[in-house]
């Protein structure tokens, strides 16, 4: 076995503080499996309790489940047993790797956003608990990158195998901008220039906790106060579809109109799933400067330097103040904004960023 | 994906009447994935709620977990949220497929009885659903079978895939005899011969519920009532380690004598694990003649015509009459006995059959 294998587990135990009697719970697809043994390793070392079940997205399992269960008029139920096992656990370590990113690529979006509906009270419950989110490098997900696969693995390793550290000192520099900020504005080229208030709310400093890779600071928007219009440049994948050029205007908060240039279906099913997949549940500013490219996956994506990306749907519940409302959806997609050229960000009508530069770093203009 | 996985799913099925709202768990390694996409279909298909976590025996996740957790000093527990899982289950598929079914050889025996120990409250529960054990045709599993994968895959679906009705009428006049009778007699050679009373207990004719493929029938004997010795001389797979020619003497119900041509130290692990290891659980009769050969697996072996099987260790609830005691203990382990050649079954005295054909059937010799 690859040693950074055993590597990636120690982080991903550490990132959940894995401990003695422990539940513990993995969700990940077989292409997942060395990630998965070099897991129970760690438990067996721990004295942890590991279970691990399937995702449910991305597998050819799921798939056959989906469109079988539309075809028969199924209407979806939270599934108790999940439930049961989701509320007895202590921590998750949920693991993205597929043998095929597009296995979803033949299942109705509606059907499938109904059946994450129906499972969003499972995800809540988990989002209690301790978690972690990471990648494995399968051959699929290389092929997503469009990278060999020997590359692909150098590249999540290197993004995920780092100095922890030093990235959170780095980091703590906008989180303490955004922390007491009210109002921040995100203005890119032509086609984006959007305003929000973040009053109240907290600032993440997110490194080897939740994500993994991390490598964002993000809060969440007040929910009925964002203005303005945004085109994500890079693209949003959802279930194995790829929405390109997704547009979205809003008013007091809501997307009032909303368009993209590919895929433009998936991006209804999304944003109709419940009132809260109208409103923006985050923003972030992508700090991970080892993450060098694009590799069309979100996880890595969001953190990359240059970068900021907004997620509709459900807000974290530690980003919110308490004052402040949590927007609710069973929905959470984060999409992407260059902002390597052209762009800035503003908070409270000074520019903290200019083209991809902080003002905390060498080489920013005033 | 060949046809025949996919009817296997539906005899999996239907062996446990899966039904709309049922919370179904599936058990299972990647091994076995094409079967578990099979049922995710058809459990859509029938408005079930699927939910696949790993076997907890034979992959390489759990010998991982069990080769650490004895490095480490770990006392094993019985997992809570897996525990909670199977409480709020409504029906259990149980599949056997592997990539390797000497995964488990590098594992200390006593770790693995201890292991199991833990985990006994959770079978237990489970066989309290309804429940069904199969078989993939994994390439390592017609490795075991020294057959090529695709002979292996014509075997299993042809012991799996047959008519279940007549096959089930057969095997009636071995339940009538069985169920009326008081004592009986395994004589087979120089090295069987084992007087039990069964008085009271109930006889089962397994077709297609609990196990696929069926073909025996089975009872449990009184766990105190079990007299005389008998040598297993078909090996004996735990674990992935093979015990060959095990001999067990019992006296009043309890092993008082034991020993093994090879790997001995595993049958004393698996007899020493609690009292209940040490009395015989079942007492089966193979009948399926579409079984024809032996591929060193119990739940195909077992169902062999002229062959009988004694299991140690737990005994069914089903089988065991309501004044009479069940035998409980973690472990239930089949061990064979060819009744082909210089062998009889008497019951109360009378033979009902010799060197295998049966008194109901023709060529039967007074």
């Amino acid at each position: 076995m690859d040693p950074r294998i055993r590597e990636h587990a120690q982080v991903l135990a550490d990132a959940v503080s894995l401990d003695t009697g422990d539940n513990l719970v993995i969700k990940a697809e077989p292409a997942a499996d060395d990630l998965i043994v070099a897991l129970y390793e760690l438990a067996g070392d721990r004295g942890a309790h590991p279970v691990t079940i399937r995702t449910n997205r991305g597998g050819r399992a799921i798939r056959g489940y989906l469109r079988s269960a539309d075809q028969a008029g199924v209407e979806f139920e939270t599934p108790g047993h999940e439930q049961a096992l989701v509320e007895s656990a202590d921590c998750h370590v949920v693991i993205r790797a597929t043998e095929n990113v597009t296995e979803m690529d033949d299942v109705d979006s509606d059907t499938t956003a109904a059946y994450q509906q129906a499972h969003s009270p499972i995800l809540n419950e988990r989002l209690t608990d301790r978690w972690t989110l990471t990648q494995h490098p399968a051959p699929a997900n290389a092929q997503l990158a469009e990278m060999s696969t020997e590359a692909y693995e150098n590249f999540v390793y290197d993004a995920i195998l780092k100095d922890w550290d030093g990235q959170r000192e780095f980091q703590a520099n906008m989180v303490e901008i955004l922390d007491d900020a009210e109002e921040v504005r995100i203005a890119s080229g032509e086609t984006t220039d959007v305003t929000m208030s973040v009053a109240g709310n907290h600032a993440i400093n997110d490194t080897n906790k939740h994500n993994l890779p991390g490598g964002e600071v993000f809060t969440a928007p007040v929910p009925d106060a964002v203005t303005g219009e945004v085109l994500f440049d890079k693209p949003v994948y959802q279930n194995g579809r790829e929405v390109l050029g997704a547009r979205l205007v809003f008013e007091d908060g809501d997307v009032v109109e909303y368009d993209a240039e590919k895929n433009e279906a998936v991006l209804e099913s999304i944003l109709e799933t419940d009132p809260g997949a109208k409103r923006l549940g985050e923003l972030g500013i992508g700090m991970n400067r080892d993450i060098d490219q694009f590799t069309y996956n979100m996880l890595f994506d969001e953190k990359m330097g240059d970068t900021v990306h907004m997620a509709v749907g459900r807000a974290y519940e530690a980003t919110v103040g308490e004052d402040n409302e949590q927007n609710q959806s069973a929905q959470h997609v984060d999409m992407i904004v260059d902002m390597s050229d052209n762009s800035r960000i503003e908070v409270d009508g000074e520019v903290v960023q200019r083209d991809g530069t902080f003002r905390f770093e060498d080489g920013f203009e005033e």
